[in-house]
This record gives C-alpha cells, sequence and structure tokens, in this order.
C-alpha cells in the first residue's frame, strides 16, 4: 500500500535513534506492515506482548521490538525503547500525504475580507467569508467552509467539507477530519411559561496546537466565553463537546464520548468510546473514563473511572436486571438480617 | 466580544419591563456576559442560586436578577422574575447575526423547477432541486442542498452545510445548523431468506415553526407518512431520529440522544444527553429522562426515569459489576432465607 | 404520496408469485400504505400479529398478509409467506427514484487523472480527486467528494455529500447517505513520554456488494490493512466503525452503533441502536446485540446479549443505583449469611 522511497534500514535506525541488530544497513525499505504481513522488504512491528509468538513466522526486513523480545526474532531488529511510537514514526516516512499546492482554487468562494497567506492552499468549492484568516501553510480540503472571524493556524490541515461557523481560532498543526462542525450555536433554551427561548450563543471555540479533531465530531462555541481544547487534545470521531467546555492538553478522547455543557476535563485524561460527561463538573488530570459509562459527579482524584453492568446473554441478563428494580429492598433485607443474626 | 451597539440601560429595562434599581438609565451598554466578567459597561445575571455569592466581586454595569437577590448586589439590578429569560433576550440585542443580503449567490445550482422567494437568500454552492420551495425571508447559508419536494419555511435559517435531501417541510422560523441531515432514508430492512431486502421509505418529514436542530443531527423520512417533529421541538447536536418518530410540542432533546423508529414522544418531554428510546414505544407529555437511560417500555405517566449504575472507581466497579451477573441468584437466596428466617 | 403507475393487482400478484385472493386482477394499482391508511387504490400489508385487529377496518385494494390471516380479512389477500419482505418489493414499484441522467454536471470539478465512467452520473458541486474511479451506472449527488485512489462500484449511488476520503473501495449497488465519511484517519495515537505522537493510517476501506450506509456514519481507512464490510452489511445513521474492524456478510447495525479498533463482527449479527464494541474483539456469526449494551469481550456463541438495568422513575432507581455501589458487599454478606445458615 506504500510507495517505493529511498529509505535505508540503516538511515530508518539512525533517523530515529534505533539500535539496528542483524540486517544489511543498505537494505532499501518501501514501507512497513503489521508483524504478519510485513514482507522482506518492509518493516513491522511488535508491541503488544501477545503477539509475540507471531514473531516466529516473520519475514520483514526488520522488526521494531523492545530489547527483552530481540531473543525471540528471528530477522534484523530495531531496538526501541517504546516500539510503538518508534513504529508511528518510521510510519509516517511512508505516508502518502495529499498534494497541496499553494493557492486558492478558481472554483472556492472568498470573501473579499478574508485574509489568505500567499502559502495556504484552498481547495476546491471552499468558502471562506469576511474577516477569516488561513495562515502560511494551512491546507483546506474540498467543501470546506470558513465563517467570520475564523482563524486556521499554520500548518493546520482540513481535510475536506469541515465546518468552522463562527469565531473558532485554530492553533498550528491542528488536523480536522471530514464532516466536522466547529463553532455551531451551543444549546442554549431557556423555558419562558410554555415555550422556549433561545439563549444567544455568543462565544467561540479556542483550539490549541497539535490537536486532532475526528470526522464527523462537533464542538460548540461558548454562550459566554469560549469553548477551549488546550494544546495537543485528541478527539476521535463523532464526539460531542458542548459550549464552554474546557479540555485539558493531551487529553484524548474516543468515538462518540460527548461532553455537556461547562464541563472541564484536565490534563492527560482519556475518555473512553461512548462515555458521557455532565455538565458543570470537573475531570482531574489523570482520569481515565471506560467505554460507555456516564460521569455524574466531579472526579477529583486521579485513576480509572466506570459504570454500567456486564455483558451477559439475554437471558440470564433479564433476570438479573429485573431485580436490580428491587436492589434496595434487596439490600435493606439483608441489613436487617445482619444486624439481628440470631433472631 | 460584541460589537458596541446604541442601547441604554434604561431602554432595556423599558423594553423587556423589567425594574430598573439603582444605576444610570442612560448609561450606554455594549454587551453581556457572565456575573464574573462582566464589566461596567456590560449587563451580567444571576440565575442559579448557587452562584450568589460571586455578586459581591461583581463589576457589571447592571445585574439581571430575582427581586430576592436584589439585597446582596452591590451593584445596579434588572429585576426579572425568570433572570435566565430575561438575559436571554437582552443578549439577543447583543447577537451579530450573519449579513444575509436576499437573493441567489451566483454560485449557488438551482434547478429551473425550485421556486425561491423573492426575499430569500441562497448563499454560495447550494443546490436546490426541482420541486423545492424557498419561503420569504428564509437563509441558506453555504453548501446546503435542498432536495425535491422540500419547503424551507419563512424566516427559517439553515446556518450551512444542511441537507434536506427529499420531501421535508419545515414551517417558519426554524433554525438547523451545519451537518444536519433530514429526510434520508429510514433504516427499513427486511431478510428474504438469506439475504437483506430494502424496504422503500417513501415518506417525508414535516418539522414545526420554530425548532432547532442540532449540528450533525440526522432526522429520517417516514416510511409510510412522516416523520413529524411538533412547533417549537429543540434538538441538540449528533441526536438521530428515526422514521415515523413524532416529537410532541416543546420537547427538548440533548446531544446524542437517539429514538427509533415510530416512537413517539409527548410535548414538553426532557431527553437527556445520549439517551435512547425503543421503537414503537410512547412516552406521555412532561417525561424527562436522564442522560444515557434507555427507554425500554411505553411510560404512561409524567416524571422523571432513568437506567444505568453510578460512576466508580473502576477496581470497585469491577467487583460489583462481576456481582450484577449473579443478582437474581443473590435475591433467591435473600427470598429464602427471608421465608425461613429461623431454619 | 405515490404517483399513479400502470401496475395493477393481476400484474403485482404474478411479478410477486402472491396469490391474489378476491379482488379484481384488473384494478390500477397507485400506491402503498399502511393497514389502516391504505385506501380503495393502494395496497397494505400486515406483518405484525398485533396489528390483526386493524383488518376489520381495512380499506385497501388488497392486503399483503400470511395465509392464516385471510380469513379475517375483509378486503381482496396477497397471501404471502413473509409479508413485509413482499410488501417491500411491492412498495418498491412506486419509489419516485432521483433522475440521473448519465454525465458530469458543469460544476463539478473533476481531476484529469480521475476516470468516470460515460454510464455513471455526477451532480453538481461534486469534486473528484486524482485516481479515484467512478463505474458504469453508479450516481453520485450533490456535492460528494471522491478522493485519490477511490472507487465507486456500478450501480453505486451516493445520495449527497458523501466523503470518500481515500482508498476506499465500494463494491456494486452500494447505497449511501448524506454525511457520511468513509475513509477518514482511523483514531491512531502513540504517547511519546508527555504528547500524542500520531500514528500513520495507511490502509484503506473495503465495502462489499449491495451494503447500505446511514447518514453521517463514520467508517475509518485501516492503520495497516483495510476496514472491511462484507457484502450486504446495512448500517444505519450516526455509527462509528473504527480502524481495521471487519464486519461479516449480511449484518445490521443500528443507529449510534459504534465499533472500536480491529474488532470483527460475524455474519448475519444484529447490533441494536447505540450499542457498543470494544476493539479487538470478535463476535461470532449470527450474535445479536441489544441496544445502548457494550461488548466487552469476544462472544464465540450465537445468541442475544445485553448490559445495562431498566428503566425506573428516578426516585426509585436513584436508591437501586445507590445500593449497587455496594453489591460486593452485600453479596458477600449473603454468601456469609448462606455459608452458616443455623449460625
Amino acid at each position: 500500500m506504500n510507495r517505493a522511497t529511498p529509505h535505508t534500514l540503516g538511515a530508518i535506525a539512525l533517523r530515529f535513534e534505533l539500535e539496528l541488530r542483524g540486517g544489511d544497513p543498505s537494505l532499501a525499505i518501501d514501507g512497513v506492515d503489521t508483524l504478519v504481513k510485513a514482507g522482506p522488504t518492509r518493516i513491522g512491528f511488535l508491541a503488544n506482548p501477545r503477539y509475540r509468538a507471531q514473531l516466529a513466522d516473520a519475514t520483514a526486513a526488520a522488526i521494531v521490538l523492545r530489547n527483552g523480545d530481540a531473543d525471540a526474532c528471528p530477522r534484523a531488529c530495531l531496538i526501541a525503547p517504546d516500539p510503538y511510537v518508534a513504529f508511528a514514526k518510521i510510519a509516517a516516512l511512508f505516508e502518502r500525504m495529499p498534494a497541496s499546492t499553494p493557492g486558492i482554487h478558481p472554483s472556492a468562494v472568498v470573501a473579499s475580507g478574508a485574509r489568505v497567506a500567499a502559502g495556504a492552499s484552498v481547495g476546491p468549492l471552499c468558502v471562506i467569508e469576511d474577516d477569516a484568516v488561513i495562515d502560511d501553510g494551512a491546507v483546506l480540503g474540498p467543501h470546506c467552509m470558513i465563517g467570520r472571524g475564523c482563524v486556521v493556524g499554520a500548518q493546520s490541515r482540513l481535510v475536506a467539507r469541515v465546518t468552522l461557523v463562527q469565531d473558532v481560532r485554530l492553533g498550528r498543526r491542528v488536523l480536522i477530519h471530514p464532516g466536522a462542525v466547529l463553532g455551531a450555536d451551543g444549546f442554549g433554551i431557556a423555558l419562558e411559561k410554555d415555550h422556549w427561548i433561545k439563549v444567544p450563543q455568543l462565544g467561540g471555540v479556542i483550539v490549541g496546537d497539535d490537536c486532532e479533531i475526528g470526522a464527523n465530531t462537533t464542538i460548540d462555541r461558548g454562550a459566554l466565553g469560549d469553548t477551549v481544547l488546550e494544546d495537543d487534545v485528541r478527539l476521535d470521531n463523532q464526539i460531542q463537546i458542548a459550549h464552554n467546555v474546557r479540555i485539558g492538553a493531551h487529553s484524548a478522547l474516543a468515538g462518540c464520548a460527548a461532553v455537556a455543557g461547562s464541563a472541564s476535563i484536565g490534563r492527560y485524561c482519556l475518555i473512553g468510546g461512548g462515555a458521557g460527561i455532565l455538565g458543570h463538573l470537573s475531570l482531574a488530570d489523570r482520569v481515565t473514563v471506560t467505554a460507555m459509562s456516564l460521569v455524574t459527579h466531579s472526579i477529583r482524584e486521579p485513576g480509572e473511572y466506570s459504570s454500567g453492568t456486564p455483558i451477559q446473554p439475554n437471558r440470564l441478563w433479564r433476570r438479573n436486571a429485573a431485580r436490580f428494580k428491587h436492589l434496595d429492598e434487596i439490600a435493606r433485607r439483608v441489613s436487617a438480617a445482619n444486624k439481628e443474626p440470631e433472631s
């Protein structure tokens, strides 16, 4: 799947400061692959110990692995303290990035009050509104919409069909995947007697450097003040970030997670897929929430948190779930029995 | 974040029928902000009693609050029976709405059989198909797609990149955020021996007046008959409304909620974020479902409903969750013990 | 809602091999509808026994039903072994499909290195990049984006605003609804000391023949190797399929379901709405997962699986949920009591 490139095994080892054990340093490498699939011109890797047994059948040019796994490896080794990180860097050499020549595609609609840097690339059928700024080296793929008051920072890349509605400021090297919508109105409504009044959403969205935002993810603008992602926040697909949320640097959220309004997530947090965090809560740094858990109160201590019940055959689950409806009564009976053990 | 506007404190009080207590009625107000941040030319508000202590440090031109909180306020007060509603109305004065001059942007592709009112605005790169109608005062932002047989009612606004696939009829003053898809086929499949047959989806979507629909929300067309949102329904982002669902007037659904086919939700219902409602169920008026709960049977009484388990440190949760798998057995033992307490 | 068409009752019976019992074979039929609503020129159906009582009031030209229900039917009958399947086929006669004349709309932006078959139809404002292939009879609605190395198979239809980012290969007769994104980067990140490194995503997406993919659904490209949907997989709206997932033929996933990276789902599986499947798990063929359940371990036996707790009035639920936090302790007490029953 990768094109031939002029990287040699030795040059790769040198570049990423890996020890090459065995193998011909002058061997040309033309790609990377899994431990099982990598052939004699590609580099494979072993990061997860459970796949160690696959080493025996490996045919890769070399395998990135920990020192402790080298003995079991019949091929050349690239010794790395963290093989997954090393592999990620090597793989990046073989990534085919989309061509992006600077300039504005003739089919794009750019308002006269927008500012597009000479070194930026604006793809076909993009719309850029007044007071928007596209910084140097930024790349907008097809069908992007950059609304009023938005800034796309230097070297940022909006892959395709990304919408920045209004007052969204992206840092540098931000990567956003198709279908993402940043800066739409937060969900602010107030009941006036018998009908809803819309609460105007006047804030913006601030996204720090090196953030990545997945496909069809939504990040609403603040009601008053801004919704904020600090540097190096990583969001997967289909995530919902409500107005005035703040996410600390280096936190990562898996697909379909949702964070309600004004919640604040610390740094280095890991939020599992489909997990939910209620509004106005605070999570400390280094909090992990497992998949599909619902956080209903603030969490002040780092650590892993969960809710829910285990998966079971439906027939068994039905019986247990029916009992859950009376768990308080069950517990009362147990307490009563225990308080009067001999009665 | 707001531009200077020529509103005075006295004019605002008069307009929204609020009592101005203290302060200079001729003072020019240039925006709104939170209680903590609003400076001497802005209006703040206190709606949630838990923030009452912040009054002491307020520096706002005036603060919207309940009569009972006025004594604790060191600044001018705007007395309101419902401060959040009053604030919403004041804030609307300072909202910068996108410019939308009537007319069709030259880059839009409008079929000859479409009907666009003279007072409507069609933004860049929109596509409007035959038999679509855009009523007077409607505004379509960039990249909208209005399919055959769709109607965009008067004064409705599709912010950007909204797709109305087919037979979608919007009422007046409907607001739809980017990425929303209305009128896609419902999920209708029938297993014919060993493979699926698609069940044609022939109905439409009807959206009442004053509805709001969030970013990347989807509302499918009916299989037979229509999917219906009555007036003043409010949907947040990433919501899924399946075919033939009916949502009663003034109900509000938070982000990532999902309603399965042919379910019927009453009026003034509140559905929490990520909550699910199974197909063919009915919910009475004024039912509240808390976040991430799953409704598996019809609900005939108003009130608040929940499912799920509380968030806990994973180590504790694991133990409890493991026990849930045997809850029926535990309950049987408790019952047995209680029936024969002295045995 | 359907236009008049020249189908007669007799011709319909003949075409789909249904026994017509009663009724005039030469009667012109102009549409289909529900059992209750179908009038004297339309065909209704009865598939779900719970609606049997509605037969008494039916006014349809004929009703599709099982032989066993024919006695209770006051109208003409079309006898079918599976009435829902038969109805789906009849309904398809009356579906108004969008016009799609072959050719490329002048507003589309098609790279010189793309290959569009003469019999394919490319709608307004589409973007087709180099090395993309659009096969014969394929139809792209407005605003579609087909990236490098993508293939749209013969007779496939992308309704509108579908994005195939890169290296996505669709089979024949694939149907994709608006807002879907296929081929975006999988969520691959590795922590290098104190910050994230992006793991390049180098694989593609392969979609078999006759698959259907719902609105705003996302399917990521593989990290190494491909993400695969086998033939006749049916995905509803708002679904997230992570990198390197494999879904077996004829499986169907309801709205908002999510499958994490490298999970493998068997054939003929049914995944309920909002259900989640963790990464690297395997599900056997014919596994059913009920709505909003979370699968946390591989499932090797066919059958129905569930997690979660039942919906309850919040006041009761709170008490039970509070007890869940101490369920292990409760169970220990019960065990202790049972082991020493007479103590």
